[in-house]
């Protein structure tokens, strides 16, 4: 393992910017998570079986029977209160609903200026990504300062990792350096194939931008920049996300929709299809001949033609994942391409979401012992959104030899 | 079931602020929740089993291989791949790192410029709050307009609702709205005991105020306003949150600790202690005599007298909820304490809770599925922390007869 990638033995420290893990909180940028447009199920053919009450299984039906005894209880029990009380009252409970609305609309303010904040720093860290893309490419030599604070980053990581000289350096390009990025994100990881790997390899940057202020709907756009290659002709693939105009109950966004650049495959190098040979025989002349059939396949590139939002389409799951996938390379992988390039991001990613799973695990047992005790004196608090629970100790064991 | 609490059967629509649930994003006011500190597990005594690596259970088993897999194959291949570069490639990565050392500042300044934001907005909402408390209190009479906007906005929900007359009312406080309000969150609905409940009809405001920038700690006050009652001589009590001055690793604010006011109880009134009645016997006299004995109980007044923070104190899951409970008054209950009063928020928050119960089974079984087939062609995108899953299913039946 390099000395750059250090893992934390599990000293109790307190946490810095070093070892604080990168995924702590939901929303590096500030800004609250756009909410994903509701789906109801109502309507959804017969066939899909996972949402036949018949195919609960009996966890499922206790904790169904958990939240109905509780809604009813709860809900009921706060609105037998309301209507029980004096007309004058009640006057005063339906002028709260009126002065909520203009804390609405106070809070809708505040998200507008949130993205205005968001935008402004993006223009503030234009210079630096474009100092990075120099690098990167090497259109520009890294200067001894540069190399310096890098080294002096690295130490702060790892304090027994040992200096580059900082003495200035030839322009040197770094060589794949998206594409590993890209692989060192667990998600993405999976969705690049090999053949999506080659041509990845002429992906030369990535870059975020806002929709105009004045556009219809609110949004983002994703741009991801190519050198000339045998795979397509175009130099730019966009993936643009957009927002709905009015925010959500929160006062948070709601994805409207995505859309993708539609690529210029060159020939037989469409990556998003994968090609059979099929013999056909002609009925009347009774001659065979070869068949080419495309058919559609797993490919990166799919990111391009999104998933169309509900009502049309109710595959919630498909359309979670490539708003998050675009989530993630605005918060993270752009922000901080270079720790997706050497590996930090990933293990503090890796770590994350499987501690998660075994806080997971830990909360049934308990809930399951808790049920039988009084329940007055038990704390049930919603699942936490938030930051995960610090880094536990799966990492003081996995790096043990 | 009251009209003013409508659940949604389960139509096809296009979410609004009407019918987005309350809890989908996770900040409701757009600066990213800070994190915990990290807790490190390494130096915990030995009779704490759950940590013991004997007593993993299968599934923990496997997926710690699979992490351990994971992490090294990709840490790995990422370290290898840096190590094997020539020497002036070395030195633009380690500029890369230097760059990304000035990229976080400015993120740590864009972080500081959003809380900045926050304590705005919070001056613009005091006013409405304000106004709020004097409905409640019955200082002030509901005026036309906002009885009219109320109805509006319960129209809005459900368009069944019948609306109230909207001509003046006389003033008219809203008894145990605070108690109510705290009832209807699902974590706080549990703490609060009925010996609790005598003592919160007398909370008359709960305010949010940010500490002042110059102090040495950022960090925000929820202070519990009450009117003289016959448990306590305090007319409030603060629960103080502290950050720690430096920001974490993604550019959030990290807890630091909390301070809560120590509460002077009346005479035998302390609802954080139970009494035992002993009957002692004296040795020598050999008299009997009957002493009381106090010990710790569980109260919602606990809150004030919150866990301390790590080294000292390794009980994560105590310290998470503290902070928790102080995220969701601040973002939550505060912002929004007449939808928690009426019940309308907590509908939201009981459904988003145990349909990320739901999705976590079906992951499960999927996982188990995939694991099976071409690993190249399947998606394991990290845990989504951000918005839930819309509105699952479990909604649109809880509410069928």
């Amino acid at each position: 393992m390099s000395s750059n990638v250090p893992i934390a033995h599990g000293d109790i420290t307190a946490p810095t910017p070093q070892n604080t893990p990168l995924t702590h909180a939901p929303i590096a940028a500030g800004l609250s998570r756009p909410t994903v447009p509701d789906i109801s199920e109502d309507n959804e053919p017969a066939e899909d079986e996972s949402e036949d009450p018949a195919q609960i299984t009996g966890a499922q039906a206790a904790m169904l029977g958990l939240v109905q005894g509780r809604l009813a209880d709860l809900v009921g029990k706060s609105s037998g209160y309301i209507e029980s009380l004096p007309i004058d009252v009640k006057k005063s409970v339906e002028a709260l609903k009126g002065v909520q609305v203009k804390q609405n609309e106070l809070q809708n303010q505040y998200k507008r200026e949130c993205l205005e904040l968001e935008k402004k720093y993006l223009e503030l860290q234009l210079p630096l990504y474009e100092r990075r893309n120099a690098i990167i490419s090497g259109a520009a030599q890294a200067t001894a300062e540069e190399i310096e604070a890098g080294s002096q980053a690295s130490l702060k990581d790892d304090p027994l990792y040992t200096p580059l000289p900082s003495d200035e350096a030839a322009p040197a390009a770094i060589p794949e350096f998206w594409l590993t990025a890209l692989r060192n994100h667990v998600g993405l990881s999976e969705i690049i194939t090999e053949r999506d790997a080659s041509a990845l390899k002429n992906l030369t940057d990535i870059r975020l931008s806002y929709l105009p202020s004045d556009s219809p709907k609110p949004g983002f756009k994703i741009s991801f920049i190519f050198s000339p290659n045998d795979y397509f002709e175009n130099d730019v693939l966009d993936k643009t996300y957009l927002y709905q105009e009015e925010v959500g109950y929160t006062g948070d966004f709601v994805y409207d929709h995505a859309i993708g650049t539609e690529i210029k495959w060159k020939e037989d190098k469409d990556l998003t299809k994968e090609f059979e040979i099929k013999k056909q025989r002609n009925k009347n002349t009774n001659r065979t001949r070869l068949v080419r059939k495309a058919r559609p396949t797993d490919s990166f590139f799919n990111f391009f033609s999104p998933p169309v939002p509900p009502p049309e389409n109710e595959d919630e799951e498909k359309l979670e994942m490539d708003y998050q996938i675009g989530e993630d390379l605005k918060e993270k992988i752009i922000p901080r391409a270079i720790d997706y390039f050497t590996g930090k991001a990933l293990e503090y990613d890796v770590m994350d979401e499987d501690e998660d799973d075994f806080d997971e695990l830990d909360d049934e047992d308990e809930d399951g012992q808790f049920d039988d005790e009084d329940s007055d004196s038990e704390v049930e608090l919603p699942r936490r959104r938030g930051p995960p629970k610090g880094r536990g100790w799966l990492e003081c064991r996995c790096c043990q030899p």
